[in-house]
């Protein structure tokens, strides 16, 4: 029997509670029911201690099985999803050690080079389609900044779709946020909003739309996807009365996404678009900046909003937490976020295979 | 008996759907079930015209009854709520004439000096208290701009908003959006995104927070509410990795009335503001922009949503729609924003008195 291609969780820093919300998911049975093998990056021996203290705790009822494996990145050729028994296991763990013990709740910085090498596993695997997906966990950046972890351009580490475009090649990705609720990317990011009008250039809201169109149709499966574009300004500038943006950079642009036969509105008002009548009817929304699209988006569902990196080689999701040191081993952490995170990568996963 | 004073209704433009959402919710029973008097500014000619309209369209099924007098701004002490046969009239109808012959649909510039005439009549009567509070339907701006029509200190007609402060001789006042779900209040309004940080000024802030703070307390009886207030940056600046505005001028504004011991937040990142957990505790949002804050609130009821503004010396609210030149007289308007605003009046009438 052939099974599908795994669904690969990054544990992130392991003082945080990135593995414990992938044991309360086994636990729940919500790792099985995917219907994928769900293979886990994290050290061996940190996963059965940490299961143990969320058995003390009572938040573990039983310990999840689950069978492991050693992969450093030298022998990514040994994984073979043929050899995990998913009849009888939540999940295939890959065993990356942590040089220094792992205490929960406590982050040791000799341990930053072992996350770093989780998501620089997960790139290969990735990359060379052995599983269909990354769903990422929490990493701390300041632990990775403190031990000196690097970019591959020789920069700091600053976070995971910096790391991932990296290694990837990519001169541009875009974030997107999704729940049920509606899809919102983002044109630019994390920008004090005095720098927000000088980055929404021809060049970025272009290449931007190119990016979620090519990702709405090559990882939801959507031929003609209806995107919806916000202004820049408020009632998007009321006809140049509240800003030219619109007129001189944003409409000329989607005018060429239109004129190519491509399902896209002009710039709208966000106070109009994000209301039923406009999302019931689109599949996604981009907005100009992040206090444009996030609160609306956040308003609508907060634990159950996933984090998307689109124009990725790959499908990258993530849980949309931190580490939450205070809570990792306690048996108080939610694993909502990851399970809707999983849920998504799922999905793209199904219908990218059905659209390539 | 002592009938509690009156709400009153500007229908504004003669030519819009202003006259037809009041006989719409006279015809529902609406306006005689606030449990208070309804006045309203209009032409008497042009409201039996507009009534005999709506009956051909069969959107009226009977007539409503109203009740009519004539003022002037100079003849302003003849109104008397004691004369309104309160009982078998659903409004009285204060006839302001237009000198131009109405047609619904197509705007006469000659009858905007009418428009202007119901504002200033609503000024006088809200001054002197006659009425209890202000709810105005929609004006076509173009219309005053056209008909030359200036404010108190020569400039052009901008809005119902500038001539009510002008007209009250108040240097700030806040607009504020309401619905079921949030009351939003706004530091700038109608400005192109690059205009806005330079407006957060440490003045600004802390008149908008002093005007809100003042009105949730005599126009909303609240001894104390609890205000929450948006950083200006995504992530509220993140400690100033984003953005210096929450650092250097918000947070000392708002660290001000903490220390006076008022119930208000620090600068908070939007996107985890308006969620449950902070909604619903909290009686009102203060955010810095307009997209910052009506997009969320609209998304959460677009309908319902009712337009305030604090800082003047008595209650105004506003319908939130436009004249909707294409539906007056054809009983395809929709009443509910100016339901909506007739009920917000009231409640704010009935607890402003309750704390006077």
């Amino acid at each position: 029997m052939s099974q599908k291609q795994p669904l690969l969780i990054t544990t992130g820093e392991p003082a945080g509670i990135g593995m414990d919300v992938v044991l309360l998911l086994a636990q729940e049975g919500k790792l099985q029911n995917l219907n994928r093998p769900i293979w886990v990056i994290a050290d061996a021996n940190a996963m059965q201690a940490r299961a143990e203290q969320l058995l003390a705790t009572g938040a573990l009822k039983s310990c999840p099985t689950w069978q492991s494996i050693t992969v450093t990145p030298s022998s990514m050729t040994d994984v073979n999803n043929a050899d995990f028994d998913i009849a009888n296991n939540a999940f295939l763990l890959l065993d990356v050690p942590c040089p220094a013990p792992v205490q929960a709740g406590y982050i040791d910085t000799k341990n930053a080079a072992m996350v770093a090498k989780q998501l620089e596993i997960a790139h290969q695997l990735a990359t060379n389609e052995t599983v269909a997906a990354i769903v990422t966990g929490p990493l701390q950046k300041s632990a990775l900044i403190d031990a000196d972890i690097k970019l591959l351009d020789g920069t700091m580490f600053s976070g995971h779709t910096e790391f991932f475009m990296q290694q990837s090649g990519c001169k541009k990705v875009v974030m997107m946020l999704a729940n049920q609720a509606m899809k919102v990317a983002l044109v630019t990011t994390h920008l004090a909003l005095r720098d927000v009008p000088a980055a929404i250039t021809a060049d970025n809201v272009r290449q931007t739309v190119q990016i979620v169109l090519d990702d709405m149709q090559s990882k939801f499966g959507m031929a003609s996807p209806r995107i919806l574009v916000c202004g820049l300004n408020p009632h998007a500038g009321e006809g140049g009365h509240l800003g030219m943006e619109e007129i001189e950079i944003i409409n000329p642009v989607l005018q060429e996404f239109i004129a190519a036969g491509v399902d896209i509105s002009e710039a709208m008002p966000a106070d109009t678009l994000f209301t039923t009548r406009h999302l019931s009817n689109c599949d996604a929304v981009i907005a100009m900046y992040h206090d444009q699209g996030l609160p609306v988006l956040k308003s609508h569902g907060f634990g159950d909003t996933v984090n998307l990196t689109l124009g990725l080689p790959y499908i990258r999701t993530s849980v949309d937490h931190g580490t939450a040191l205070d809570l990792a081993g306690r048996g108080e952490a939610s694993a909502t976020s990851l399970y809707q995170a999983l849920i998504m990568a799922n999905e793209m996963a199904d219908k990218s295979l059905t659209t390539s």
